[in-house]
């Protein structure tokens, strides 16, 4: 039999999220494995580094899985970097990070927290899936998710996923049987246009909650936003080369003598 | 006459940094000029936005320039958030972030809050620099960027930064004489080993502090890192669009029946 593998389990709605719970139990099927997940919520993170204060990361135990878990103070990005520079000992074999309480599809990659999680993985050269659900709701439904993360995440362990890239799997918000298949997806171009909800504070202070609207400007049929639309699970492969190569002949073209 | 140019600057070490005050100084030279930065230092922010709390804004005054300044208690992607969305009356011509006290260049991209904020700037249509020097001191001479920045920003209003593209400029620590040029480039594939110096609170528990070493393992001659090293200003076209478009076909393949 062949020695199973280690996958590191993250995401970025906090360790007892439902989402990172089911995710945990599917990995468990598969190999060993090790839970480091931030101890409170950081979605909206980005690639947050912290730097400038101190990390807390405790070992903990959630429910009664096989599963290693620590709990760490910091962000996704930091409990990738403690994860496979001091509490692992060897590399791991996959690290899947979510699943996400709500999408990371289209221009929302940027923004994840999630993502930032399988990004970093990625950089240090682990394969990295992350996952992600069309329903914020805590009380979301993620059983119907179960048989095609099992599929994808064995293909990942056994054809590879391509080097420095990861990858980006959302969830369309549908029962399992409505689930059209899975695609191989392009990120949409999208944007988010900005509300900001001004209120005054109790002591008179003026404040901004942001809120927003998603702006799909892509009319591809190609894209995440498209397969998910019409019922599809969307993969898109991710990379952190963001060289523009496309736009360097015409930057080569500026005169800066002028 | 051509009517002045709007220009938002913005950046990550806080509206109060030296780099910042710099780079106001030269677009007053060249433009319309509103500040929208933080409050504080929020540097290894990568590209988070504030969604679970709240945002405080307010004009200030920092200088006798002419620029219209406003510090926010959010994160460099939230600044141009704000400005872009709330409180500017129209679109800015262009957006600048930094000057950063210290490397953006490589990988560190990723991590970057002055680059978060000019991605921020790009995917809300607005052209966008970020500028950075290598020297991480807050005592940092920036003097010797001038003549370049000026002439950076003036090629980008004159010829356009090419769309979805924002531009990653990082400046060598060297007198202005031994400044080489300015070359485009690509991002070297790079990452960061880290230490975690793990010591103890004067409670008892456990902590860490995140250090690491900047590993560049590629040899490539047109990569920022090298244009760098010898002395050049690089300009790296830097995307949104994160798809790893070669890694399509390959992913094609995978067998999700089985």
């Amino acid at each position: 039999m062949a020695k199973r593998p280690l996958i590191l389990v993250t995401n970025d709605d906090g360790i007892t999220a439902p989402g990172i719970r089911m995710l945990i139990e599917i990995m468990n099927g598969i190999g060993d494995v090790v839970v480091v997940a931030p101890d409170s919520p950081q979605s909206g993170m980005g690639h947050a580094i912290t730097l400038n204060s101190t990390l807390y990361c405790t070992e903990i135990k959630v429910d009664d899985g096989p599963q290693k878990e620590y709990q760490c103070s910091g962000t996704p990005a930091d409990c990738v970097k403690l994860a496979v520079n001091e509490l692992l000992d060897r590399k791991p074999d996959l690290c899947v990070s979510g699943i996400n309480h709500g999408s990371n599809s289209s221009i929302n990659v940027i923004y994840s927290g999630t993502m930032s999680a399988a990004i970093e993985a990625g950089i240090e050269g682990v394969p990295a899936i992350g996952f992600s659900l069309l329903d914020f709701r805590w009380t979301a439904d993620f059983s119907p998710l179960k048989p095609y993360i099992e599929k994808i995440v064995r293909n990942a362990l056994s054809h590879k996923i391509p080097a420095d890239v990861v990858l980006n799997v959302n969830f369309p918000l549908l029962p399992e049987e409505d689930i059209k298949g899975i695609k191989v997806c392009r990120q949409a171009k999208a944007h988010w246009v900005e509300k900001f909800d001004k209120r005054q504070s109790p002591m008179g202070r003026d404040y901004y909650w942001l809120t927003g609207e998603f702006i799909n400007e892509d009319r591809g049929d190609d894209t995440d936003e498209a397969a998910l639309a019409k019922g599809y699970i969307s993969i898109v492969p991710t990379q952190f080369d963001l060289t523009a190569h496309h736009a360097m002949q015409q930057l080569n073209t500026w005169n800066f003598n002028e």
